[in-house]
């Protein structure tokens, strides 16, 4: 056990407990101890309702952060004071900007960030960035729907300033699109459609451009009604590369080529384990700036109030 | 004449009649040889009505962007990709994603590029940094206020996605704050007031945060009527540091302390001149960045119609 990283969670949400503890518990060289959550608890852990007083009294070496963006600077910049390692779920905070605060105060402290995105550990992007790496491309499409109610039922956070909508989901396509192409990817225009009894967009088609080369479309939407639609398509001088079920699966030109199970939880842990130890940060917010860019873009139009 | 630095001016408006033109002709170094204007033409000098024209008749060296931003994007990567160094005038861009893409472009290219922030040369910006260095801050308020109609008449873009609305003016305001403050500077919450017949705000507040440490609340109204109130004031454990007049004059605890002529274009010719002589470039986005941030984070109320 002396190797171990002792580890905090801080947040015990849906996606805690469905993503992190199991993938905690698979990856080696880490260890939970300690819960830092407002109202629940795990038993067998030392459980605290706010994270300064899970600091002040664990000598845990890093925290995980699960909360929703709004506070997690704070949370993040106590974590950082107190010498521990962070690793923060996506998104990392409400702007880009607290996120660049975060990595100067992270390197003056000499702790490892990790700003980690999920769905860039899904089991085919590396295959799909390889591929692409040399490609000529001609255009890309992200289709992207889900329906809300089945997927953030009574998540008010996302539907106030600073909780992204239906770039929350929307952010996982840009994290795909941003580690596969080669060239940078930069907005040039959207349309967001906001409720209005929300201050986020229930849906937004985004245009972006791939180096100024290749045009980028993508269309997310949370109106949907069925199976979620989480497909990229690649459209390049030789073919057509498509990842689907978020990039589970990737499909040339229409016929299956390669998938596999999911464990982008565990590649994370695994990861931030790796990058403890060679003493390095993971910051990347270029997921983010694409949202924020759109933000300030866009167009937005009023449409009908949503009720969850 | 050897050593001097031939430069075309695209976009042929207000700033570059006030202040481009006359600042060029003051600058050691530079000489303005081609101009590239849709509907303006400029006596003794090349004239034509796309910059892709003069791209291919002109052997400028260097090239300075002061048309709207929306589109900049293309004429910044024509240039680049025709060799040339390239100037932008604030904002760099519409989004930040892609001043990034344009960075990548400069490098592979080996160009300079320069994103100016005219304010930040402004008499005093300096002075207060050097100030600001090892303080204890605070607060910081920016009180940021003038009348659209006397120093914005006619300008369609601004109300345009895209546009910026008064954080046009303001981003004056975020661009001195951030030079002259040593905590990186983040946005935490905004305001945004939006006429129902425009995209963009018309007035705004923005609570920041320098390192986690200061407040800094920001306002912005475009609906002031009278004389302009472009006021930075840093109160420190041993003071308070005031900018008035967009860093024209610096106030210590209600004394004018310093003041000077605007000269804020010259020194951004001057330093052009400079960075293409190193080979270098300097691009900061953070401004802008701020902005759109302001955009994600920020909520937003719908105000009366605006109409010029």
């Amino acid at each position: 056990m002396s190797d171990q990283i002792k580890l905090a969670l801080v947040g015990l949400g849906t996606i805690a407990r469905s993503q992190h503890l199991p993938s905690i518990a698979a990856t080696d060289g880490i260890t939970l101890t300690a819960i830092a959550s407002r109202n629940a608890q795990e038993a067998g852990l030392a459980n605290y309702t706010d994270i300064d007083a899970l600091l002040a009294a664990e000598d845990v070496q890093a925290v995980s952060l699960c909360t929703p963006p709004q506070g997690r600077f704070a949370q993040a910049a106590s974590a950082i004071a107190a010498g521990r390692h962070v690793m923060l779920e996506k998104p990392p905070g409400v702007g880009v900007s607290e996120i660049h605060a975060l990595r100067r105060l992270a390197q003056a402290k000499g702790v490892t960030l990790f700003t980690t995105w999920h769905s860039r550990e899904a089991a085919v992007v590396e295959t799909a960035r390889s591929m692409l790496a040399d490609a000529d491309i001609l255009r890309v499409d992200i289709d992207w729907r889900e329906d809300v109610r089945q997927w953030h039922p009574g998540q008010q956070w996302i539907w106030q300033a600073g909780g992204l909508g239906v770039f929350d989901p929307g952010i996982n396509a840009l994290s795909i699109l941003t580690r596969i192409l080669p060239d940078p990817v930069f907005v040039t225009d959207a349309q967001l459609e906001v409720p209005e009894n929300c201050q986020t967009p229930i849906a937004a088609a985004v245009q972006m451009s791939a180096g100024g080369k290749a045009q980028v479309s993508a269309a997310f939407d949370w109106r949907w009604q069925g199976p979620p639609q989480w497909d990229i398509a690649v459209q390049t001088t030789t073919g057509t590369i498509t990842l689907k079920k978020g990039g589970a699966e990737l499909w040339l030109d229409g016929v299956l080529h390669s998938s596999s199970e999911d464990h982008e939880y565990r590649r994370l842990y695994a990861r931030f384990v790796e990058l403890i130890g060679r003493g390095e940060s993971d910051v990347d917010v270029m997921p983010l700036q694409l949202v924020a860019d759109a933000f300030l873009v866009g167009s937005r139009s009023m449409v009908e109030p949503f009720h969850d």
